[in-house]
């Protein structure tokens, strides 16, 4: 028996009314859910809030507790209700404000007479923080504690992210097989919880896909896990029960 | 002064491994976000779980006290994954078991010795609760109180959707106009949060946008509220403030 493989785990949390009124697509959840699974770090819960200071603070509290990190998107520009600095800075119960370091960022994009009051809105930092530098518009975002504050522009946010999970503590990597069932979900469940059941360590699913250029549903079998042994075990039955299955159907 | 506008608000809870592991890019909070925006009803929060029930129990309690409407998605097939009904059942506390109209609408599809114990979890429907119709696989999904549960592949869950908002109570229809900045968001957040306070059934809100076709960021300006008059009058603050800045700086 080896020890069972570290867990780390994260939540996310999108702020932003334009996500919830559809306006703005996200497209940062399935990024960074893509890139923690990549490194080791399991995404465990997502929440959306509109940008209203007592949900966020609220969310901020749950999540920041419950997991090992949680990084939030959205709300950090300058304008009126960017308020995501000012909502984690109160959730986390620490001061906040302009912070030279942001500052100093800023000015290397802009004249000094240009730096305004919303600009520096930009430069508020909680007290404490470390800053998440952004190399394509420069106002940074910042980790405090294991709440990392990142913005909402994709190309922004995915350059912070990279730079941000180098500092952070990586788990075992999820490991994952798939197997294209060719047959109907229905036909195969049973034999498939079977198999989840034997193999507690690896998580299986089944997810059904409409392939809109015809063809209809196609169903993959997802099996996954942090042990490579396990995993090439369970692919193996879930191969054998297909392959059986069809047989029978062949013959009926 | 006229009544204010009645307000029917909603969340979505997404259930499924697949969407935070990141093997499934979630489509359906976009499409639902849009669709509740165009008829009257007000999403303020979404969720993401895994398919855990302790976690979709928990969640489904809050939200649905919370929000006039819940709307699930994913964990409704024959697999032993899809745990939504059974969960959903737990949390409204009420007892589950095999619908004959569920039974009736998968007769339609299936012969009857098809009809195995995998496929009658497809069937398993809360007692006391509304079908929700399913054009493309028969499989339904379900209203119970104020939740809806519906499938997780985008073209069951939109046919699911448009059917049962029909039969949902709706308020007065959020109406929104954009402004293109042309400005950068720092030289305009102080004019537009006066017009924000000066009127409180707008909300404003300024969205950077990259455009990576070139152009570098553009930023547009989103005025929205559920009274046209005060809409439009904001709307007109904002064009006259994004004018007089734009001279300024072209006399600096």
């Amino acid at each position: 028996m080896t020890a069972a493989p570290k867990t780390i785990t994260a939540a996310i949390l999108v702020i932003g009314d334009e996500i919830l009124s559809g306006r703005t697509k996200d497209q940062n959840i399935g990024f960074i859910a893509d890139y923690l699974t990549g490194v080791g770090i399991d995404l465990k819960e997502v929440r959306i809030v509109p940008d209203v200071e007592e949900e966020i603070v609220a969310a901020v509290n749950v999540l920041r507790h419950r997991y090992t990190y949680l990084f939030t998107t959205g709300g950090i520009g300058p304008t009126h209700d960017d308020i995501t600095a000012d909502s984690v800075a109160k959730a986390v119960g620490v001061s906040i404000g302009v912070d030279q370091r942001a500052v100093d960022l800023l000015l290397t994009r802009l004249k000094k007479e240009d730096l305004n009051e919303a600009r520096l809105r930009m430069c508020r930092i909680p007290e404490g923080a470390d800053l998440i530098l952004n190399p394509i518009s420069a106002a940074p975002g910042f980790k405090i504690g294991n709440v990392m504050v990142m913005a909402g522009v994709p190309r922004i946010m995915q350059a912070m992210l990279a730079s941000v999970v180098e500092t952070l503590e990586t788990g075992a990597k999820m490991l994952s097989e798939s197997v294209e069932a060719g047959l109907p979900e229905g036909a195969y469940a049973k034999g498939l919880e079977e198999t989840d059941k034997k193999y507690p360590d690896v998580s299986i699913g089944s997810y059904p896909h409409f392939n809109t250029s015809g063809g209809g549903f196609n169903n993959q079998i997802v099996l996954r896990s942090k042990n490579p042994d396990s995993l090439a075990a369970a692919k193996a039955d879930v191969e054998a029960m297909l392959e059986t299955l069809k047989k029978e159907r062949g013959e009926a």
